[in-house]
């Protein structure tokens, strides 16, 4: 934590979103200091966005934290982890205003409170470019629990939480595309999907014991499932038509693109799931108990590679798979 | 870990450098899972380093990168821990060549072995500005073992490991403004100190139950003694000519600017220590025992700030105590 330029706005701004937690020590001291409950492993994930690439540089200062934050957080509840803390970089442009500061700051606390884990760290530097800001997420998982992508075998279910597509139309709402296309109240909720994506937590902490691989879809269902599928060592089947899908993407349905979007587009942060069909029913249940849909899409098979089907079971060609930022 | 765009490059580059680790889930899952000892808490430090900022756009990538992992590393040494592992983000320049990634992936792989700790994760992005890079070191350390900065008390003994002001000289000296003042063996060798600090790791473990107080010296010993006697309530007087330099260094003395060099220049990365007198000669042997130099610089007093005094005890006034970013 050297380099900081700034001590004054880093007490004034950051160190209240330690919350109190006692292992920041207040952000003044070398690092911080975390204890970890005995039995548990500590699941570590880390992500960097940049202004203009991974926002828009005219998006709400507080929702880029909070998106930020999220993006993580659902990386933990990928693993079925518990967060434990938070560590942040951010490198400000020279001439960032105090206001969008203090409004980032906020952000951050307001996710610090409604996912109850503390800033424990971080460091604030000036850039003469674009903002960069990463964030490192800690979490815990009891020994050997933690959710991975290399389970799956051939015969496990694969379900999704949530609704897919979102991402990718609430990016296209939020520029403003889909202006007079959809009702303003459905731009409007397509955009926050966008912007404040759900981390699964406690879907993710249900599920160890339950799911045979998982993930989080952050660069679309069609790319991030052919990962898991590479390290699991099995192909999958997809129905399209199962595809979950929100009300706000079915008034869109027959445009062009559209199937690229909800099967291939990015940013959705829905988590992807494998489970032994006698799992199916805890699945569910788990789903139920936390407050989320889950749908089962397909399975897993032999072989390689990911093929999407109709529903006559004719696989579908030439959908693009790529996450493709703006 | 979203938002990669460049699995191969990971793949080629980044993958090995968790040499074999198991935690790191050969950087394909959503995160990496770790082991702590029974017993030991995990120390979480983070930096980001700016191009144009906190080094020089034409420095060495290798160098660049070695040096953003020991910044990381002394902040580990001066809490007492010892490395755990590494989690890197990378915002490349959209420019960026790939001789340059490549060049930088090779110095952190030439760290990770010589510090024997491997990476553990990260993202990739590329950015339209200059480059952006965050490291997050996690540690570990025994229960309530870790070295605090505030647990220093009037008489304790302050020392220092190494030399200081080789940073600051050593700054000028890479870009080229001792050419001619000094030798080039020595500018050569004041570079090096600059672009390469030394983390004092096993020092800092040797120093678990003798040192009170401990941090490392980033932003020039006046500042950080100072944030250092401020957590621990204390004051404390330092004798100028009791402040251990380099021959390069003292080739330059007399100099303007050259006591605020030596007293207030940053980017030393040495430890700065506080020792109950009881512990004085633990902490010399702890010195030799590591191959560090360790030299008592002053004491710790009664009431606040920071005095630096001449070998007559007179308080030298006036010197600048920030550092400066170039």
């Amino acid at each position: 934590m050297a380099h900081r330029g700034e001590f004054d706005q880093i007490a004034a701004l950051f160190a209240p979103l330690t919350r109190g937690a006692p292992g920041a020590l207040s952000l003044r001291d070398d690092a911080a200091v975390l204890d970890v409950p005995p039995g548990q492993q500590v699941v570590v994930t880390t992500d960097a966005i940049v202004a203009g690439v991974h926002y828009l540089p005219d998006d709400p200062p507080d929702l880029v934290a909070r998106k930020l934050m999220r993006v993580n957080l659902s990386d933990l509840a990928a693993m079925g982890a518990e967060p434990l803390g938070l560590f942040a970089t951010c490198a400000f442009p020279v001439d960032c205003s105090d206001a969008w500061v203090e409004a980032f700051a906020r952000g951050l606390g307001e996710d610090v409170d409604a996912f109850m884990v503390p800033i424990l760290g971080g460091d604030t530097v000036a850039t003469p470019g674009p903002a960069v800001f990463s964030l490192t997420a800690l979490g815990t998982v009891p020994v050997g629990q933690a959710l991975r992508r290399s389970g799956a075998a051939a015969g496990d279910l694969l379900a999704v939480t949530g609704t897919l597509g979102d991402g990718a139309f609430g990016l296209r709402a939020a520029r403003g595309e889909l202006d007079g296309v959809l009702d303003p109240a459905s731009v409007a909720w397509l955009a926050d999907r966008y912007r404040l994506p759900q981390p699964r937590l406690a879907l993710g902490v249900a599920l160890r014991g339950i799911a045979s691989a998982a993930m989080d879809i952050s660069d679309g269902l069609l790319q991030d499932l052919g990962h898991l599928c590479a390290a699991s060592g099995v192909g999958a089947d997809l129905d399209a038509h199962l595809l979950p899908v929100s009300p706000a993407v079915t008034a869109l349905a027959g445009r062009d693109g559209w199937l690229e979007g909800v099967a291939g587009g990015g940013d959705d942060y829905e988590l992807l799931v494998a489970v032994a069909p006698q799992h199916r029913d805890a699945l569910l249940a788990a789903g139920r108990a936390a407050g989320v849909a889950v749908t089962i899409i397909g399975r897993c098979g032999a072989g390689a590679g990911v093929r999407l089907r109709t529903a006559e079971g004719a696989v579908i060609e030439g959908l693009s798979q790529g996450f493709r930022h703006f």
